[in-house]
Order: C-alpha cells, then sequence, then structure tokens
C-alpha cells in the first residue's frame, strides 16, 4: 500500500511550506527534490533517504523519465514516497509527467498544493494581482522554456490579461518586452521583477517595457516578470514601496 | 510596535495552511478571519480575540470601509493583529484596500501568501495548469463580481490562455459559457468544475462548454470553473479520474 505524494514546497522560504506537506516530510521513506527546494525543508524528512533530482530553474538537469522511473522504482519499496517540487507541482511543474508514470504502474498518488512564486512575490512588493478598479485577471506564463514549443504561445495571454506574470524570466527579458511592445503594449507598461522571491535574498526592480527593452537586468536567482498598471508607482500605496528603492534596487529585506 | 499581517488562510483544508501562518495565528493577539476561513484554522488563534467580518464567496457582507477601520483601530491597541482571508490575499482579495488604509495610518504591515483554490483543485484533480504540450500558460480570472465594472473584462484574457480558471463562478454558469462559445470558443471545449476545492465536501465534475450552456450545474458552495484542453477526458493520465466520475459525479473524497 504504498503511495507517491507529489509535494509542492512552495516558493522558497521554509516556513511558507504548508503543514500537510511538513507532515508527509515527517513521515517519508524517501524524498525526491529538486535543487531549488530549500536545504531546510528537505531536513524536515528526518527519517528518509533524501534523492537531490536537480533541477533548477527551469532548466531540467535530471533526465525527466530518470525521475518517473525512479518513483515507480521507490514505490515499490517504500511505503511513503514524497517527491518535493519547488512552488506548486500543477503550475509549470511537468508534474503530469510524473503522474502519468505512477498511473501507468498502478501505483497510488496524492498531489499536495503549494504557495507558487508570483503569490509570495505579491505579498513582498505589497501589491496585489487583481487590484480593484486596475485588475481583474492575472495570467502565468513561461515565455520560452527551450522545449521546442512554438515561442510566442505566451503573447496573446500576456497581452490580454490585466496583469501578468512570467516564471522563468531570468534571461531573454529585452527580447519579452520587444515583443510585447511590437504586439501593441506601450512600452510605459509598468514592470516588477523579483528575484528569489520569499528568500533572505530577494530582491524587487521596477521599471517599464520600455526601460526592459533598453536594459535587462543582470539576474543570477529564478526570478519574476510583473506586467500591468498595478505595478505603476503612482499613489499612495505604492509610495512605500518607492521609497525603499535605492536605483533601481529596492533594499533587501528578509522575509523567513 | 504593532504589525498587522494580511495572512492567506489556504483553499479551506486547515492542514493546508502555511507553518508561518500557523506561527502568527499562535502569537495573534486579534485575529479578523472571514466567513470562508475554516474554524480549525481559526482556532489555532488560541489566544487570540476573533472577530468574524463574515465575507462569503466573493458576496461583501461586512462593509469593507469597516473592515479597513477596525484593522487600524486594532493595531492601536494590540501588537499582532492577523487579518486572515481565504485562499492568497493578493489574489481577488481586496488586500490592497486594506494595505491602502494601513499606509495611510502609518502603521507596519506584511502579506503572508497562501495556496490559492485553483492550486489545490488542481492538485484533487490531478490535472496540472500547464501540461507539457497542451498548456504553457493559465489565467485567473472572476467573471464578474457585482461591483459595477464591465463584465467582460475577462472574455478576451480567458479565450486566449491555454487554461483558464474562473474564481467565484458558482452561478452565471450558463452566460459564461455562452459568451465564451460567441467569442470563438469551441462548444467541445473541455471543462471541470471544483466545489468546495480541498474540504471534505469538495465536489468535482466533468463536461464541456457547450454542456455547460445547455445546462448549469446548481452548486452550494465556492467554485471554479476551470476551462482548457487539459480537462478532456481522453487519454492515459486521465482514466484514472473519469473512472471515479459518478456521471457526472466524481466521488467525494476527503482531503483534511
Amino acid at each position: 500500500m504504498s503511495k507517491v505524494y507529489l509535494v509542492g514546497a512552495g516558493p522558497g522560504a521554509p516556513d511558507l511550506l504548508t503543514l500537510r506537506a511538513a507532515r508527509l516530510l515527517a513521515e517519508a521513506d524517501v524524498v525526491f527534490f529538486d535543487a531549488l527546494v530549500h536545504p531546510d525543508t528537505v531536513a524536515l524528512a528526518t527519517n528518509a533517504r533524501k534523492i537531490a533530482v536537480g533541477k533548477r530553474a527551469g532548466e531540467v538537469s535530471t533526465d525527466q523519465r530518470f525521475i518517473n522511473r525512479a518513483l515507480v522504482e521507490a514505490a515499490r519499496h517504500h511505503k511513503i514516497v514524497v517527491r518535493l517540487k519547488g512552488g506548486d507541482p500543477m503550475l509549470f511543474g511537468r508534474a503530469q509527467e510524473e503522474i502519468a508514470a505512477l498511473q501507468a504502474s498502478g501505483i497510488s498518488f496524492e498531489v499536495v498544493p503549494g504557495v507558487t512564486a508570483a503569490l509570495a512575490a505579491s505579498a513582498s512588493l505589497g501589491i496585489s494581482l487583481t487590484r480593484r478598479g486596475v485588475a481583474r485577471n492575472v495570467a502565468f506564463a513561461t515565455p520560452s522554456i527551450g522545449d521546442g514549443e512554438a515561442e510566442s504561445d505566451w503573447l496573446d495571454t500576456v497581452f490580454d490579461a490585466d496583469t501578468a506574470v512570467l516564471y522563468m524570466a531570468k534571461s531573454g527579458q529585452e527580447k519579452i518586452a520587444l515583443q510585447l511592445i511590437a504586439r501593441g503594449k506601450s512600452p510605459t507598461t509598468p514592470v516588477a521583477i523579483v528575484e528569489n522571491a520569499s528568500l533572505l535574498d530577494e530582491q524587487r526592480f521596477f521599471t517599464t517595457l520600455g526601460g526592459l527593452a533598453q536594459s535587462a537586468l543582470t539576474l543570477s536567482g529564478p526570478a519574476l516578470l510583473m506586467i500591468g498598471e498595478v505595478y505603476a508607482v503612482t499613489n499612495e500605496v505604492d509610495v512605500m514601496v518607492a521609497e525603499q528603492q535605492e536605483h533601481p534596487k529596492v533594499h533587501q529585506q528578509s522575509r523567513c
């Protein structure tokens, strides 16, 4: 009666894990974890064999088929297998391929949702994704994940959404901005970029699509590109955020 | 040195709360909570005065200005004030109005993100919002929240997104389906509806836009309308979900 749990580890800060995920980690016999998951989170699995499967910021450094096979094999020898994935498993997480492999082998599974990075970044910014009177819908997309699919799939969705968040946007910022401007978005459209959302070294930046098209930021950690009028720094709500800016870097602030 | 914490309570199940939220509730002097928040979650605030502010499924039954004033007043008399909101505060939560009120009064605040309902529903369904090869982006929207804003704001965004999730979609399903079909979406577009996501009485239904336009479901709890090809029940990944269906109700399954 073994079971594989696909568990969202949340955006990064260990205390943004859910209570359910913490309990499952404590009970786990084996844990497979992405490189992006915080070591303190992995350490909650006190009784488990811990196996890094090395995904990092959208790059696949362990072959997906190997992970699929390893999960099936682990479930044949252990009762509680946890697959710990950064953020939420069902949003840009390739969970479906792991689920398909488990189902094909007749292995029970359960998915435990997590806090996704866009929500952690919004909390840090103090800016709602759907601010009343400004934005009533939001799109989450990836501009390109190098998997051979059409690169412009995201463009219409991001163009139409009141607020848009691009995941895995560490690189390619100029290209993204230029494509959106060519599609008809105003160069003055406000942009916020959040790197390492929820972690101690989180950084927040404010710019515009036009600004981004001229000079992209050099980022080292996972980054979200957040686009829309809610990120305009023009009113009392955003004054506090603006005052924290250090042209253009917002000072670092602990979230752990 | 008082502080107001705007805290996401998650989708419903008490153990989908974050560790950070649980700690803050335990430390809180006062907690203001929405009606949708689970009683077991509110009960974690063992030392706090607990005040229901009565929001339920998008309906505002306590005046927002009253809540804003109450938060400011509480922060003047107490050190740790928690504003506990269903789901995540920065997505359809009207947090910005509470933040603006706190900032206007010079009161410190911090936002604690939560698991949003769409992710909990996706976990229950076992269907990724962004399944590789089928969907690379997702939009979250509200069809109408009765606040006088244009009712069709959501239409283009939902039309263009590979996957779309409509929050607060308990009513108006026929109208939503008809509008999307009129906009050009195929009547065969698959739809999943999840009511009371993550709770013991969660229910899941599968249909199509055409089916929904002909006969809407009668729902009593908060519901998500999920639209897109990922919800097609036509391949090995979805067979397990299909087998659980009881024409058309999926059997209830505990998540707590």
